[in-house]
């Protein structure tokens, strides 16, 4: 079909390429043209992930030998720090191809914050000012004209939809939030680690990169910047939980004077009220992850705490569709102006 | 939508009734009209099942107060003996509609089996002749004209699809067949029963039912059809493994003189080469339930076994999809004219 | 044996029975003489409890029926409410006899508060002033004269044994505490609920019973009673987690002036030095679950915030074990003056 | 206490050391005095397990670096193939010493067919007529008298004890057995392997290596003395399950003429009549991993086929404790003079 837009996936053999795979082998404006994984070139796509068998796929192929003026689109499913080069220079030298990244090199507006969290100097800053923050739902009209999306870590994702809006609104105290958080082991990615062999994460529960998660950065500069805070410090904690995909975040939050749980819940709904995926769950309901498995959608909901003068908020989002590849779809359709739900209307998946 | 074919689902408070919702409500060709579930009449779907709560529904009514004739097609997920009326019913009132039932009711010809095995007498038997075994692979052109399409049990669709063309071709001896199977928990149901408590099936690997689980008699019926051997008995053994959804059934079988396992891959890859929804798999893979979760997909291979003369032939499938509500959608496809894939071409879900 | 303590376990037919019961037939000072059970009475425990086949214990019988007069030490494992008139009983008529109750009826010193918090007139009163609240390591000193010891509910455990000493020390604000509770589904009991089947509960996370918990009144109770403020409210929340056995409380606390984590970890290692129980782990190690589960011991760790002022503090524990029937036994021990590991020196079972 | 018998791990970092440590611990009669682990030699073991962080025990060192002098018993942990050298030397320099190898080493008894699954000479073929196939409750008399015992795979465990008593009487035609095997993930040992994360074994089920599992040798080997089958065969055809610990084996066999699934029953009851960890179940009673959960129990039963003429045979156990390491201690026990359960009481931990 020659109207389709041809996309290329860099880092095809890791759970979010494959996702990205999965849905987009069914999008109907996509043809998935290029695949790259470079310790896996040459193979064809089904030995590397068996339930991608179905349907037929271009091979692996590396970064370096992928034929970039032949794709449209391109999307980033590899780790940072690794395709910032890459990235500039198809953006640099392919003026037409969007890029949307997967990954967390474009995610922070300023180069020095990455490097406090990532640890590296940034190589492509010059570019960073293109970069739009592709949370769908807070930053749709500048994705519409960004050739260079940077789409948000599934935390992340599932925290802000919930509380930016009620930092913007001031109905709560920004500088008082403790976000305790659960994901399902596919956040850890493919790679082989010890704590993600299945008789160690399996039965049990862990908290994890306790006052040291890099998704820390992003909830700080996102919420900052709804609430007028330069340099918020949020507490964020958390814990790898015996399933494979589903996050959910539970906020504490300090109310403004004068507000309830019900007042934050009913600005929810207001915000949210056209948004295709995102759910305020019904007033008595707690938002779990069976609600949104392998789907674009996130759940949220406010429930009065019994402390006065608190309330809590809890969001869900699948790490790998909402979190992730779905969303990364939710941008490509928003800046190629199809509609927004294309390719990722799928009810969750339950039981 | 003028266009569109208007469903009923009987039993829409289970897992297979659930699961055909998920289907249908994406369904460019269905109607979501009807949705009945006698205990919870009243409510609406997202109070049965929260992962439905992004989405329109109609509201849940009784089995009599549904209204038939506006309706254009049923779909039936209630148990085995508790609809053969109201179908009955349906079939002769409507000539219009056809009915999908994904119980066990109509799937046995003949109705002293169906008693012996389910310990009822059957209520229906005069349109039992009307009834159509719904294996689409197998029985497609009977499905394009049928009223009546009995959906196989989701044991019996893994292993027929595998067993029978080459019980068909007199590639194995049909008289020493032995089935090991093993299933997820969904394909217990939702009712509420101790052995299914997350306590009591995690962690562990239970047998049950041996020599007594009812599928066995569909397996037996159509695998004696296809080898021409009237009262065959096969074993059949199932397993509830600590997973939701996934069924595998590892067939061990005798092979006949001149046969090789490699014949009979090579049947089964000319059989089914132009099917939409069975993957042989290659020469070296072997089937497992990650290869089809959450899609229509079903995968065969056959092994060579160590033992001369003996191959083990493997299949595997989502129960709830390819094992019910995707295999009645896919035969919903076939009897209205629709492309067969129509509503049920996901990907499988993984991780 | 002329020698061993005869117990009688009230409600061997739920878990914390179960576990009290496995425990008790390894343990050299305990002979296991009555086991009650309404519903299942006239069983042998093997049919309710096939792990339980390999040994030979006594049938079940109704409460009605025990011989009271044949039990030196009565366990109850019922739920709350439904044991008050005969522990009363017991108590009454049976001086000699100790009664450990694992149930929540005798936690609550104000009876306002129970009524409260369980809906219901506590049926004796009279004997509340009696009990002990068994939290082993807090009230060692009572137990040991105690003849009804109330043992703490699981959650309770876990965040008391963190929390108490540093409210006692005044080293943590005890107004503003935020309890993020997680358990495993074995917590919720062998009733038959829909939200604890496999299928509901596994691959997912559900926060319930947010701002509800009866646990929390316990936990009012204990560390205000510690930091000295009467009516003192915290926020605790508890999630669903898809694991059998196991519970993990992040408590988001503040510290009191001058105090660091540091200070907070040394002063819980000081707390414990002797402990058997109680593990402070290594200041780098994230106590989890795996660390725990199938034994007696307790993890607790305390994690610098990166948010000035404030600290994290992690404990663990198995919910059925320290949770529950282990520190019945502990309590067990100290009542009777045996060694106070004894019986429950099992190592935790990992993978 | 001086009178302790102390022991020696060979590899220690693996699960089945690690359980080792985790029983030996708590064994009356042992002493750890060595804990080796090249790979982690110098660490504490509670860094590398942290489940055993409560107790004390000696850092790793080497195997080189290892005092053979100082311990009276080694347990051998390691993989198969790794440590013939150090067997043989340990075995000839110190004579009082007795190894428990729970590898593969030493279990075949013709060089040849070790060479033959293994692919590798073996190193010390010279001491392999020393060894005593160490399945306890079938040669516990050579074990009594053994310095070198070879303790069997976790599969031939649940597979010969309940197979080798019906070849034995010949009720069973050896040369007809299809052994279907299902093992928890656990089996698979702690290194790491893409096919073990909890992401790709989790909520799915994959046969493996089938037609070419090691442990069908040991099976043929000893099922084939049994029936005095020289070069017997059988189908053994092992499934990875989604489950950390246990192991079902669900065996097809023919009956000799006149024998019935009951009678073979009746022989296993009659031949474990004074077993301390073999449970025959009653007679409605399917084994079920749940059963035997980190304990040393196994549990067998014969079930009636619906085919004439055939029978299933159902065995399982948990493939850490009576598949390895509780064997091991058992065969120490009896190899000292020891009460032969002592250590290894524990009852099944459920849920």
């Amino acid at each position: 079909m020659a109207d389709k837009i041809r996309i290329g996936v860099l880092g095809a053999s890791g759970y979010t390429g494959a996702d990205l795979v999965r849905l987009a082998a069914r999008h109907p404006a996509m043809e998935i043209a290029v695949l790259t994984a470079n310790s896996h070139a040459g193979k064809p796509m089904r030995d590397v992930f068996q339930h991608l068998s179905h349907i037929e796929l271009p091979d692996l192929v590396t970064i370096e030998d992928a034929p970039w003026n032949e794709v449209d689109a391109v999307f980033c499913g590899l780790p940072h720090g690794t395709t910032q080069a890459i990235t500039k220079e198809i953006f640099e030298k392919h003026p037409q191809t969007k890029i949307i990244d997967m990954s967390a090199d474009f995610r922070l507006r300023d180069p020095a914050v990455y490097k406090e969290w990532y640890g590296l100097d940034h190589m492509a800053t010059d570019i960073q000012g293109e970069a739009v923050y592709g949370l769908t739902e807070l930053y749709r009209d500048a994705i519409r004209e960004a050739r260079l999306i940077a789409c948000p870590g599934c935390y992340p994702t599932a925290v802000l939809l919930a509380l930016v809006p009620l930092a913007k609104a001031a109905m709560i105290d920004a500088s008082d939030i403790v976000i305790d958080a659960k994901s399902g082991v596919s956040g850890a990615g493919r790679s082989l680690k010890e704590n993600t062999l299945f008789c160690e994460a399996g039965e049990g529960l862990s908290p994890y990169a306790v006052g040291k998660h890099r998704h820390m950065a992003e909830i700080e500069q996102e919420i900052g910047t709804a609430a007028g805070v330069p340099d918020l410090r949020v507490n964020f904690t958390p814990h790898l939980i015996p399933m494979s995909r589903g996050e959910l975040c539970t906020s504490y939050v300090r109310l403004a004077d004068g507000a309830s749980a019900r007042d934050l819940r009913h600005h929810l709904l207001e915000t949210y009220a056209g948004e295709p995926f995102v759910t305020v769950a019904d007033e008595d309901v707690l938002p779990r992850t069976q609600m949104v498995r392998g789907s674009n959608y996130v759940v949220v909901n406010v429930v009065p705490d019994r402390i006065p003068g608190r309330a809590i908020v809890i969001s869900t989002l699948d790490n790998l569709v909402k979190g992730s590849a779905g969303q990364a779809i939710q941008n490509f359709n928003v800046a190629y102006g199809i509609d927004e739900t294309t390719g990722i209307e799928q009810l969750p998946l339950f039981p």
